[in-house]
């Protein structure tokens, strides 16, 4: 299953799409957002029932990839840099909160139940990050991605991702045995946080004179292949800065955003994210195996003890930091909730554990099971908190994000 | 260079693209198809000069062959079926001598030259099979695919693909030193012819129900789904019927052309072929390794000299096929060009002879070179031949096929 030549890959890709696209029409009539229907499509195709979709396929993970860079860039493309820095204290206030309360929680978690001190470190390591990804989906199934709250949540959970790579590389050097001094967690600080700035700045200037420099280029697609290249050139250079693949994708919309050629760009590339934006979703789905979480079988008793207390730390840690910008006027429970979701970064440093041999199986399972009921109790909650947009605004759909580009 | 990590994949990918946009626009400047450019963009990017970008990497072979995989289904849902059809005598007889007089020009050649039976019947094989996404791209710059002589080529070229396949199977057979039996070659062209035909009669009464179907879920980007499903289906299923994978992929759009949502598919469809189409022609040029060709090194005189013969073979066989149909009062010429172009097929054949050990290195290079020049030579010849379309047609360009698309 790890091995697939091109047409069996082919013939998977029509059962991703075609289920993501019926999960989703589903989810949307019983009231919930479309990716929740993606990510169970992707459950039921995954490890755990069907096996026909494996993350692990070399293939399928750079499509899924693709696909969360091209969201990204899609939500940068949406966000107006102005507003995003308006709710930049707002924003900042929560990522950090939402940072420590998980990390300390996950921490005295693990300790309270006998664990080691590197152990309950990496552990509580895993619960800080939010996945911008999930919660950038659901606001925009919802149409809500413009209000107030949901912008302070697409800001927390970009600095979140920041703060996450710095606990990264920390924790990398802790399972390695280095020592960690100021000095190295200053640089990567500021490497992380300058990428950004650095690239923003300089792009404000350059970006504008390189599409009019494209747009010479007279031949239709011309945009939509500038969009490209911005989006995976940034996410590469994120990459090699030592920053992450996404942030690089979501600065390059940004960056976008304001230049006459905006809406091509924008008509362009949903039509690329209908396509790879969904296979991302499913691919996450697929790695869910809720075999381990049986509770008939004794032997899983211990890691959903474990697992139970981290689902509850990481929702009541990313909640409660909604509220830490009391200043805020608007409903600070959106973006309590909004922040829940964890993804790929937990995973990985989960991953990260368990090949070390810190972490053993029992404690990795129960951070997947954190990892996995964050995000699909976040898409319901906040359908319920923060319910479709008023009648003017545009359906709720996988590809609510498309009505949103085709309005002036 | 064959493995590269996901950031390193999107560097790739925005040198691809770049070089790809950039050389398209050149070759238009100099009044030839963009495509041309794609390809050197290609052998730049590859093996022979700066090695960045290798056909042997698993996931940008997968893309390339996305590429065709969409170009084809393109071609298809710009294709009427009934004119196909209309155009079918002609087009037989014009693949059937395209494919007998380059197999036995190829065949008297290496005997000629004192080469082995089998050996001078594989390498004939390796001359038959006309690269239908060369041609069909070529006449879509031309902005001529709708003429009747490029009806005849795209025809053609498919029942050649068939034929190909046919030889394939039965060469294979040969190399492993099977009996190859005349039930055996009936078997294969009748699941070969069948996949075709089946699909398009099964396909008519079924595809508009699956469309009426579809389009009750009323979201933006389902007919960009439905149409990618039925293509990557096609193809697959094509693929495990024992046919190829671009025959389904373009039989999908000659299904899908006559449906109300054709038109929305189109558009969605045109953003995806600016992605993948270029990668694909980009890829086919970076396999090409001109070191070997260098007269300055005696040691390749006799590939140069098998090459050259091989080449000469190819372009006549091709060129007398396209005055085959004697009866055609259009330009045979355009047809004889249009069939010149070898690929995929042609290097699949040459690298079972190399791996089975009947090819020595120096008649896979001579092969090599065959396939190169016949890719490169058709373009310039065919824009010579065949000038783009009147000012009432659309701009030549890569993404010609786009403004054919938004026509009514």
């Amino acid at each position: 299953m790890n091995h697939l030549d091109t047409p069996q890959l082919l013939g998977v890709l029509v059962l991703i799409l075609g289920s993501a696209k019926l999960a989703g029409a589903l989810a949307k009539r019983i009231g919930q957002p479309a990716v929740l229907g993606e990510l169970v499509a992707g459950v039921v195709l995954g490890v755990s029932v069907l096996g026909l979709v494996s993350p692990k396929n070399e293939v399928l993970h750079f499509l899924a990839e693709l696909g969360v860079v091209i969201l990204l860039f899609e939500i940068g493309l949406e966000t107006d840099l102005g507003k995003l820095i308006q709710v930049g204290g707002t924003a900042t206030a929560v990522a950090i909160v939402g940072v420590v309360l998980p990390f300390a929680g996950g921490y005295a978690v693990c300790r309270f139940l006998g664990l080691d001190n590197l152990v309950s470190i990496v552990a509580g390591a895993t619960l800080t990050a939010t996945s911008v990804g999930i919660t950038a989906r659901v606001l925009t199934d919802l149409g809500r991605l413009q209000e107030p709250e949901s912008q302070i949540v697409l800001g927390a959970a970009v600095i979140d991702d920041i703060l996450g790579l710095i606990i990264l590389a920390v924790v990398g050097g802790l399972i390695e045995g280095q020592a960690v001094t100021i000095l190295g967690v200053a640089k990567i600080t500021g490497i992380a946080f300058g990428f950004l700035i650095a690239t923003l700045l300089l792009g404000t200037l350059l970006v504008p004179l390189l599409v009019r420099w494209f747009s010479r280029i007279n031949i239709p697609g011309t945009p939509t292949i500038l969009g490209i290249m911005l989006a995976f050139g940034l996410a590469w250079l994120a990459s090699a800065a030592g920053s992450a693949m996404i942030i690089g994708a979501f600065t390059a919309g940004l960056l976008l955003r304001k230049t006459p050629q905006a809406h091509a760009i924008e008509v362009g590339i949903a039509s690329l994210g209908h396509f790879f934006v969904p296979i991302f979703f499913v691919v996450v789905g697929s790695a869910v195996d809720f075999r381990v979480f049986n509770p008939g079988d004794r032997a899983n008793w211990p890691t959903l003890w474990i697992g139970g207390l981290l689902v509850v730390v990481a929702v009541l840690g990313k909640f409660l930091a909604g509220y830490a910008p009391f200043w805020f006027r608007g409903r600070k429970v959106v973006i309590g909730v909004g922040m829940i979701p964890r993804g790929e970064v937990g995973l990985i440093f989960a991953q990260m554990g368990l090949a070390s041999g810190i972490f053993n199986s029992g404690l990795f399972s129960a951070i997947t099971l954190m990892v996995m009921i964050t995000t699909f109790l976040a898409p319901p909650l906040l359908r319920l908190l923060f319910p479709p947009g008023p009648p003017g605004t545009k359906p709720v759909t996988p590809e609510g994000i498309q009505d949103l580009i085709t309005e002036p």
